[in-house]
């Protein structure tokens, strides 16, 4: 470490583009957000080696190590914030996510060991148990003398919880409940801590009494002791897998295994010893959501993990650009690094924003989470937007995060894959986010449906005159490609400059315009689509439904993307330093044209943007954007915060500027000596 | 092996597609294509365990099993092919690359490894050396008596090899080059051999002989003998990376270390023993692109291995997703499967068409390779066509292989995450090859260069009206967005319903002119850019070049996806099955229509569609191309051949459908029994 921290000292002292103009530490601060001490806490943590991963450890050695680290967790105090202040927590709901985002930086092993601890198997008790779970289970758990695992997830059914085949089914003689997997699609699958750790288990099952299945509850099951298994209980080993190798992932089966009927985690739903059922929510459906519902906060971590690792990818792959040449050491007195490349300003700038606006969207994110988990913002309405917007953003930053690890990775060459720079480790690691606490298309589809939900309601007695005025705005209407030629072409011969014609995208109100504008005619076009569904036998309102997935994905997308604008925008609102504001804004407009300018296609068909206007976006980024946020780039990444025990990667150091620096000088002594080679070019013309 | 092989036999005999309809034995074959013998044999190969990976071994056990498979394959009378036939070699240029690429089934660090030893290594000896050094080395190399690395690449310059650090000096006196490191970015890495099995090196520097530097040329080192490094050398381990542990790269330096003047592969340039320097290429640039030209294998087989471990990945996925029940097992009755989702059609159908395309232009590829490698067909045009078309289809293919394995990695939700299912660790391996070759970013600028050449050369004596013909398609000219509008909307109007507007764009003729004039349009319109770059300053026209590199990359990547586009179509041409033909032309159009689509503002910017034609290429793949591949997905991955010791991927065997099965039988059998439970929701109206 002191080795790297000397290199970083060196690197920092040695930047040129250094303090030119934001002010980093105050952004620094700002990004940190709401709940910047708990991820300063978390921070100092990820910075000791102890936390840390070691390369090349065997499958074994990796779970050991990271278990291991799951208890200086608990003796650094690092995991009761969220639990109640009785058993010792804080009832601090968004510190605990925050401090937990942050153990991504030291392994995201340890960030998803600790999270299926204390984010799932604790907080199901906490949340689906009641008092009687809390004051018996929670201590253990919290001191890790219970390590748990969290069995939702079949093999047979992935997203699909509401589908589970594992029965819970009550026996009103010994007032058990009798756990039982029925068919090998039913094992319980992926289940971190099942195949070595675990002691218990929250084993979630559709619940049967007195005949009749009441759906999905939870129950806690002990499954291990030191010899081993319980009786009635079998699993096997997940094995290796493509990341999260400190994980000891497996399966759970159950033949016929009793429970203590107490061990329900009857919050939403109970069964008196005479076997009869009650439960606080009688829609079944509801009652299922709800308790799904408590688990939102998975999306919500994964999501600011997705962010954390974002950031540190730049900040490697932006210090390692800042510093490195190609193609011009032939020529020594060339200043040039690859950053100034147009082509990789293209790579890491439009991404550099993607994270700025992922980092402020989920900020509100957590908010949420916070104001409905505290209590203070709880009602039905806040919890339901509160998973709606998880939904929405979990998908947008875990396939983000993957995307901008990559493309880190290649813009650091053959160093980039080489595990010591962390990048390839990262992104496979952070692969699983996109598909586990629900498949990022499957949370899409469930955006787009309330989005659906919200416009049917809004317009369920609308005529058409509104709904017209709700999807048409000020540029066109869904129909421009169609009938409004002549607007079209007025649309175009307004705008004779380039100049002229991007001045009237670039503003903060155009862009808000242009992406409400998609959003809300994708979808009207959707409802008009699917309008008549409830009209036809389940099987053909499936096939229409299905007719539609993919444009039903898009929408959600759009929606999501147009809330990372809004995010971004909003914490605008909050800069004080003219220079800062200055760079931010331009990053926020490099964010939102870059998202209009992918979906260049729509707002041409759909007659919003003119041919002239769509082409001078293209240029606005190129010969503006770019080059105005290119100086700031450093700064931009600085501002995340690193220290070197977090970033521990070589060439984030100054190591390739002493590199290019070395070389410099050695060409520099060997012209001044008069030895110097002269290249055969010189000598002929070449033929 | 053999419950896989069991399970394999199960899936494919209770596959209801099977056989509906395609040829898949003939167009097995007919994919294999020219070399399908060596590639067979190669697959013969990859199916025996000891040529396989085992899971979980530590980095020194996995380096070591890959050496031991190299000795194997030595063994197996593999990896001679390419070689002199005096040598026992077969001359078999074609038939070498397509055996090596297969082997990317057993594991592609054992592709790599062979790769750097018989590809890269030995190819050096080969092809830049003379008679003196194929007799004395090349025996040794062949029999892996001397393993071997290829000491291009440096620290500080990874694609940039004209810039090179490394120097071999002619010392006249003792008639010996010295090889010398003067600086640390000048030394070697990420060099595969190097940190543990090399005893020797193809060691690229700079040739100075009196004074005069003639550029890079090769130089065989011996580096290691049992006892470890021999004087004057030293190196670094590169330690773990993000994939291909088998192989050992490291960093290797040189202080002064004389090599005998013979060790110059002098097929190229030459030094008397007096230090007169003499090449048969007189110009220095175009003898430094000629010898780098003879590495244009790697990129080849590159090429290969990536269309290789896409199909494998579809072949896991489509047969995954043929099998797989998901948000339906709740209604046993329901057959519906995965794939039968749009979405989950519209990320593999479309991915399974770019498979199909990257294979057919991959054969063009190892044809042209095979030419000018054999000597068939070996101008300078051949050789540069080759060069070109090499550097225009790896990056497609490369980055097409990791996106491709990715979504299929995730279509397989969390069971795509085991490492039992391969497809995480494929993408792993896999990562690299989009930098190492030639990284695919500089790639793509090269291919644009020469269409730039190309483009001058066709028009440096013509007038702007020639220019204006060249860009000018029937639908509208580059200029239309500005001036045409009335064509523009005459195109519009000329349409009137999708069925019609589609029929304009989804024959083949159409599909390639439009393919082909944006190509033609982009190389035009750089051409224009660019024109006066020649008469500005070194600085001012490299801030041209700069201005306009992301223009020039995706310029070269529209002409490589026209370039496979022509190659699919082209292959269409040798099928005499009917049906065949049908499903494989709707494939094609599928590739055709997604192309252009993807690019879809681009043609409407241009006046090339209007919005009517643009919508309906959407709803054509939507609701026309995927139905209608569906039924055949099953049928076109099988046809890729593959036997379960290549897919050793549980997924992929019946094991799924197995579970489903068992599942629906179990709630039939519990319906029948009359025990079933009543569903709480059916008991009561939900509120």
């Amino acid at each position: 470490m002191t080795q790297l921290e000397d290199r970083q000292a060196t690197a920092d002292a040695s930047m040129p583009e250094k303090a030119v103009g934001i002010d980093t530490v105050w952004l620094g601060d700002y990004l940190l957000g709401q709940w910047a001490d708990a991820r300063r806490h978390a921070r100092d943590l990820v910075a000791r080696p102890e936390f840390q991963p070691i390369d090349g450890l065997s499958l074994a050695e990796q779970r050991e190590r990271t278990f291991g680290q799951l208890k200086l967790l608990v003796d650094a105090g690092a995991v009761h914030r969220a639990f109640p202040k009785a058993l010792g927590g804080d009832d601090d709901h968004g510190g605990n996510i925050a401090s937990f985002e942050e153990i991504v930086l030291a392994d995201p092993s340890l960030q998803i060991k600790s999270g299926v601890q204390w984010g799932l198997f604790g907080a199901a008790v906490l949340h689906l148990g009641t008092e009687r779970h809390h004051s018996r289970l929670l201590p253990a758990i919290l001191n890790l003398e219970t390590p748990g695992a969290f069995a939702m997830t079949e093999t047979g059914h992935g997203s699909d919880v509401a589908a589970i085949g594992t029965t819970a089914t009550y026996d009103t003689e010994t007032e058990e409940f009798v756990i039982h997997t029925p068919f090998r699609a039913a094992w319980k699958d992926y289940l971190g801590n099942a195949a070595l750790h675990g002691r218990a288990a929250v084993v979630f099952a559709q619940l049967v009494t007195r005949g009749v299945n009441h759906g999905v509850h939870a129950f806690y099951v002990p499954i291990r002791d030191d010899e081993g298994f319980l009786p009635g209980i079998g699993g096997e080993d997940d094995g290796l897998k493509g990341g999260l190798n400190g994980i000891d992932n497996g399966r759970l089966h159950f033949d016929h295994v009793r429970v203590p009927r107490e061990n329900l985690l009857n919050r939403y739903g109970d069964v008196a010893p005479d076997g009869s059922y009650g439960s606080p929510i009688a829609s079944p459906g509801r009652r299922f959501f709800t308790m799904i519902g408590t688990l939102v906060q998975g999306r919500v971590s994964l999501d600011g993990a997705s962010v954390v690792a974002s950031k540190l990818a730049l900040y490697i792959a932006i210090t390692y650009g800042s510093q490195r040449r190609q193609f011009t050491a032939a020529r020594p007195t060339e200043e040039e690094v690859i950053l100034d490349y147009q082509r990789h300003q293209r790579r890491l700038l439009p991404r550099l924003a993607t994270t700025y606006a992922m980092s402020f969207a989920h900020e509100k994110l957590l908010t949420a989470f916070d104001g409905v988990f505290s209590g203070t913002r709880a009602t039905d309405a806040d919890r339901e937007d509160l998973e709606t917007l998880a939904a929405a953003l979990k998908p947008l930053s875990t396939w983000g995060a993957l995307d901008i690890l990559q493309e880190a990775r290649e813009a650091c060459g053959g160093a980039g894959f080489l595990a010591e720079n962390r990048l390839t480790q990262l992104r496979a690691d952070l692969d699983i986010y996109v598909t586990f606490e629900g498949d990022n298309n499957v949370l899409l589809q469930l955006v787009a449906k309330r989005l659906l939900i919200d416009y049917s309601r809004k317009f369920a007695k609308a005529d058409a005159g509104a709904l017209a005025g709700y999807v048409a705005g000020q540029v066109g209407s869904a129909a421009v490609h169609r009938f409004g030629l002549r607007q079209f072409a007025q649309n175009v011969a307004d705008f004779g400059s380039t100049a002229r014609s991007v001045g009237n995208v670039r503003d903060a109100a155009s862009q808000r315009q242009l992406l409400t504008d998609r959003v809300r005619t994708m979808v009207a076009s959707l409802a008009g689509r699917l309008r008549n569904a409830d009209k036809l036998s389940a099987t053909d309102a499936a096939d229409l439904f299905n007719a539609n997935q993919n444009e039903l994905i898009e929408t959600a997308r759009a929606h999501a993307e147009l809330l990372q604008w809004e995010a971004f925008t909003e914490a605008l609102a909050g800069v004080d330093d003219a220079e800062t504001m200055r760079v931010l804004t331009w990053l926020r407009d490099l964010f939102g044209l870059s998202l209009i300018e992918k979906n260049l296609a729509w707002y041409l068909i759909n007659g919003r943007l003119s041919a002239q206007r769509a082409i001078a976006i293209t240029g606005y980024i190129d010969d503006r954007l770019l080059p105005r946020l290119r100086p700031h780039a450093l700064e931009l990444v600085n501002a995340f915060g690193f220290v070197p025990g977090q970033v521990r990667a070589t060439i984030a150091t100054g190591v390739e500027k002493e590199r290019q620096d070395a070389a410099a000088d050695f060409y520099r002594a060997l012209r001044a000596s008069g030895d110097a080679p002269v290249e055969e070019k010189s000598l002929k013309p070449a033929r």
